[in-house]
């Protein structure tokens, strides 16, 4: 039987190889790193070897990096009320949030869900910066001071990457603080907390080829406090998270970042070239392909399209029986009847949005693997007419 | 040189070799539990089994196991006013936690600081249930209605097994619910939610040999509900816990369950008839040595003593350079000057809590180990006089 094609890297990557022989490392080594004795200060050095990787790959300082178990919990931690500017007088009092942003973000974290605005994208899936600029002023005039804006580097199931530089610069002139989450975009394109001026950056290890269960929440500045941790207990990550530090994940997470860093351009090129080919064969096997999100700036490795007539449903099966993994959209609400809200979000028609594809791959991905792909995609299409 | 004796097992726990080859095993799988395809199937495969052997180590159902990234999260996700049975007319009130609780319990999880109330212990470390009782009693002429009492089952420091099923009695008569932190029991004494009657039971992976960074919160009853999850987003756990499952992280949860579990009779023998040797040879060497909690219950494998005019600081160092890892008490403390809380409770005069020593072991520890330790214990106590 011949290998099987995995195209849904946006829902989880393969673990590189760096990443994984750095678990087997850690496996053999022992400790808590709060532990002073000789296997706790091993676990420590560890903890913060991950630490300065995974701040490499985000451009900042490794003491700014707070470790998670994942994207979903780094989310909900930057998203509280109670993040506080050094002069601050009171909590955060208004969450903006687009409409294309993962579950997690759009649950509004810990603010009430009245507190939270959503803000509309436009129909290629770029946040709408004129309406969050016109939101942001009409909040001011309610008494809104001290807002957060919550906005994804690159969205999971169109791959568009956001204008978060030009967002950063709309919500500080509102005084306003800006997360984003990257878990999309770190690894795939450049990132860099001071160039994009964010304010919070969200980091999963999972996405980017470390393992499954960690993440990191990333400031760009010290001054910005967190006085009220999601998970309270003993004094890890300075304070900010509690709980025994997943020495083993996080040295995997450590040499992922390490590695997508390193080989980030030349990834990034071979990403494209494979990403062309598969939209040239896409519209070759069938010349009326909806791509999503075509005409603007996306991450690399990212396809969402649709064919007329097409049910998502029915073919994803058909491509899993001929050994092809693919997704109808975000693995977390994959399972669900109800189409993309991401699509729904950019105004397509839902007769469409059933039917749409996510390809996603990533640096291991081959040119047979796309070829193998638009074999099987050929037969779904065929069996249409 | 030699191999190093690790008897600090309560901060850590060594990984059992058959959660190593799960984890190895798991990440040669691939997939998002989330996605249809057969990646997504297998993974979603893993991470039930390792729930069943989870639940089954709890004596529960694996409906009703919660998974978490470790215990402290787990302790957090249980300890909020928003936990509800049916019938229930509003939150929890106020809650109760012992004055030797880990530190995510004495954080209060989510309650307003000035709802949660300390019980304190008798000087042999066990949780002074008469003035639960009474506490529980006062509280209700207060109006309190619905408290939630939180109480290890047993201490990591002392090591001392809690009445947990009788305090769940008193709880229940006073309309409350039980939150009992297994923390430190899970594996070492049998655990059954039902035989304790405890309504939640929190469990660690890296305690009983599973990997670092998870965790689950076990209910005992379905009917228990948490309108307000800690992380949210995509409708993992039941919607329970947000967040792409650490598919390899449980599934090395699961295997070190299951050892646990087979294995708990065999081990629990072993670890006692090493405890035992460990204290004779302690009071070979110090016939002044105290052990703390010796009169009264205890985990087979842990034993806190201490020798007047010793200073644990120094001990630890020097029993480090000697190839001998332990602990002067919770790792998630140990960094700190101030001497250990439980102790405290307890109502050890200070200057002999500062000289604590907790060694903590389990089924991979030999009888050279612990003669290893006595000797380097041996060269501490002469160096005193």
């Amino acid at each position: 039987m011949s290998k099987r094609v995995y195209l849904d890297w946006n829902a989880t990557a393969p673990l590189r190889p760096a990443a994984r022989a750095a678990m087997l490392a850690a496996f053999d080594e022992l400790g808590n790193p709060s532990s002073v004795h000789r296997e706790g200060r091993t676990a420590r050095h560890l903890v913060e070897g991950a630490r300065a990787e995974v701040a490499a790959l985000g451009g900042a300082q490794p003491r700014n990096v707070v470790f998670t178990s994942g994207g979903t919990e780094a989310n909900m931690l930057a998203l509280t009320p109670a993040l506080q500017l050094a002069g601050d007088k009171g909590p955060r009092d208004r969450l903006f949030v687009s409409t294309i942003e993962h579950a997690s973000v759009r649950s509004g974290g810990r603010f009430p869900a009245d507190c939270v605005e959503t803000v509309a994208v436009t129909p290629e899936g770029v946040v709408d910066l004129a309406r969050l600029e016109h939101q942001l002023a009409s909040a001011k005039q309610q008494g809104v001071i001290r807002p957060l804006v919550s906005l994804m580097a690159a969205n999971n199931e169109t791959g568009v990457v956001q204008p978060v530089q030009k967002a950063a610069e709309i919500v500080h002139a509102a005084g306003g603080l800006l997360h984003v989450d990257a878990v999309q975009a770190a690894g795939r394109i450049p990132l860099d907390i001071n160039e994009l001026q964010a304010d919070l950056v969200t980091i999963s290890g999972h996405k980017i080829g470390g393992p499954q269960g960690v993440g990191a929440l990333v400031r760009r500045d010290e001054a910005l406090h967190f006085p009220d941790p999601l998970i309270k207990g003993g004094g890890q990550e300075r304070g900010l998270r509690a709980g025994t530090e997943n020495v083993a994940g996080l040295s995997g997470f450590g040499a992922a970042a390490a590695d997508a860093q390193r080989e980030l351009a030349a990834n990034r090129t071979h990403v494209a070239e494979l990403r062309d080919r598969l939209e040239a064969g896409l519209r070759a096997i069938a010349p009326d392909t909806v791509i999503f999100s075509a005409t603007v700036e996306r991450v690399p490795n990212t396809v969402l399209f649709a064919v007329a007539g097409m049910k998502a449903e029915t073919a994803l099966i058909g491509l899993d029986l001929d050994g092809v993994a693919v997704s109808s959209g975000a693995a977390c609400s994959s399972g669900k009847v109800a189409p993309s809200h991401v699509l729904g979000a950019m105004g397509v028609e839902e007769k469409l949005a059933r039917g749409a594809i996510r390809v996603s791959f990533g640096p291991a991905t081959t040119e047979t693997d796309i070829e193998r792909f638009l074999q099987a995609w050929r037969k779904r299409v065929e069996a249409l007419s």
